[in-house]
């Protein structure tokens, strides 16, 4: 893929580039799973999730070692409507506290203090805070514009707008694996956020606006109420069908959604996996499978996100996450939280011993499990 | 404690030296936890472990680091009985597997392929192998004696004996700690194990055998039938009470349960967190409550286990656990899957910057919260 090229053919390319998983290495690292020393099934999803990995990596014995979480920024025209419970200043707030010096180290934030105890990268990107943020070396600026419409009145973004930030995720998420990440989480901080990730979720899986609209940061049963109205109200007014999933990220999504959406898909182009955190993400997740279905190859939930609509999110994907701690917050931080699962679910297939290989006697029932 | 006393005097001392978590702490974390970067209780499971982290380094700021897997050995009478899937020559192999050279690291096992990708040190203990294992420097020869009776038939071990095994676990336990272990997983092998442990659960909770014995490493529907009648004739042959904790253990126990025991009472006399694996796991927990009901306050389950019974174990122990991946393999392999888990929740409590230290606007609605 060349930069020369209009930016709806890159994205095409791109969507074009999500391979599915390698079946034959999923089928050897199965047979494998089968020979190791423990009863069958003893490490329950781990098993799964490593055969995924097999699947993702091209080989029954996969060595995934770096990862990254990729934190987009954005803000949200809707906030406007009074549907979270914290003001918009929060969201620039919050990117200078990831970027912070602080005594433990780079980041004052969640994602931080949990990314440096895995060891996993933070990259920050501005793709449409509604400020102007200072330069700082850390900071990736990819900002589209100064926060999106308000989607209750009218579309949120533009089809142009779109493609612009998920090719911005692209190539902020070639970045990171160049410089060595094999787990990718894409995260987010946008305050109001979890409006246009409802109205985005309903749209494509065709539910009812009180069915995914959820608490966000924690408005009350007041505010809950209005904003599952203001989710209703910008779905009777759009017109985006699932069946232009780019159409419905302009209609009623936001900038870090379609970011998160570009780094879902150029991960998975260069076939690395995705750890999907909660909502928000998932909600990019629906539309990155809509338009590349292999795309789900690669995904690999964290855990149940309190925040309503999570579950159905889950059950279209298809998709087993790995716990539930009741998170709530975003910043991919369950997704770094899942981080060392994966690794550690790789490592077993990897590296244990075979029945053969220990001189361990197998079971004495095997030939019925 | 010194060790010319008598086994006896020392176990009790042990038992006594389990003091209360520091609540004042635990109140100063709770109200630091309040002020940090996020919605309040958008961390959730997270935010109370962090708290509870905090009672046991009695710090609001716990900065725990190091961690240790402690795999006890074991082998056990009622294995005569039918009672697994698996042959009693897989205890002494596994071993052997623990210790292995491989091209990935020593051991290849489960645990050793998640305890190297999570950085977790493992220390390997005979204390009751019913086979002649080879000196081996990563080995520590702690042996009892040579597997229990069976316990269907007489008591599985004397009063003597599990106080001895016990101590062997509080010795490695403090060479743990004295290595920088501040999280220390208890895990075992032991082919047969989960019938005791099914029979200490059954004692200390009053309840059926049928309640909790499982399937073990896979044991077919017969064999569970069979497996929950050898539980019962051994609770209605011994005439152990719940209030005699130790007398339970001797009875109904094993030599891998008491050392685990041992394991569990030192590390929070030294007011370290103990991971809790799975249900064999379990069952030492529920005898170490009864003789030192503080230890509740150092325990941390990570994972419900798929073994039936362990879900009643938890209930009593009032604990909440971090995931639900369906394991059942021992060796401590969920505990070491849950120290990233606890080193995060620490690490959030700790290196979160306040809303004030940040500058970050709080919650609109936060006197609501």
């Amino acid at each position: 893929m060349t930069h020369h090229e209009q930016p709806s053919d890159r994205l095409d390319t791109l969507i074009r580039s999500v391979l599915p998983a390698d079946r034959a290495a999923m089928s050897a690292a199965r047979e494998r799973q089968g020979q190791l020393t423990k009863p069958p099934g003893a490490l329950g999803l781990l098993e799964d999730l490593s055969v995924r990995l097999a699947g993702v990596f091209g080989t029954p014995r996969p060595h995934p070692a770096g990862s990254a979480v990729i934190v987009a920024a954005g803000d949200h025209g809707v906030v406007a409507e009074g549907v979270s419970a914290f003001p918009p200043e929060v969201t620039p707030a919050m990117v200078a506290n990831f970027l912070a010096v602080t005594p433990a180290g780079p980041g004052g934030a969640a994602v931080n203090a949990i990314a440096r105890t895995v060891g996993t990268r933070v990259y920050v990107a501005d793709v449409g805070v509604n400020a102007d943020l200072p330069d700082h070396p850390a900071l990736v600026q990819a900002k589209v514009r100064r926060g999106t419409r308000n989607l209750r009145a009218e579309s949120a973004l533009t089809r142009d707008e779109v493609t612009r930030a998920v090719l911005a995720g692209a190539d902020l998420a070639r970045v990171a694996v160049q410089d060595g990440a094999d787990l990718i989480v894409p995260g987010e901080m946008g305050i109001g956020n979890t409006t246009p990730a409802a109205a985005v979720t309903a749209r494509m899986l065709g539910l009812d606006a009180r069915d995914v609209t959820g608490r966000g940061t924690g408005v009350d049963d007041a505010t809950l109420t209005h904003k599952a109205g203001v989710v209703t109200d910008a779905l009777a007014r759009g017109a985006s069908s699932a069946q232009d999933p780019l159409g419905v990220m302009a209609d009623l999504g936001g900038l870090e959604l379609a970011f998160m959406l570009g780094v879902m898909l150029q991960a998975a182009a260069l076939r690395r996996a995705v750890v999907l955190d909660g909502f928000v993400e998932g909600s990019a997740a629906l539309v990155g499978v809509a338009l590349a279905p292999n795309l789900a190859d690669y995904l690999f939930p964290a855990g149940v996100c309190a925040e309503r609509g999570h579950a159905a999110q889950l059950a279209h994907l298809q998709l087993t996450p790995m716990f539930d701690l009741g998170l709530r917050l975003g910043e991919g931080t369950g997704g770094v939280l899942a981080v060392p699962l994966l690794l550690s679910a790789a490592a077993t297939l990897r590296d244990m011993q075979t029945f053969a290989e220990a001189g361990v006697p197998g079971s004495e029932t095997q030939d019925r499990s």
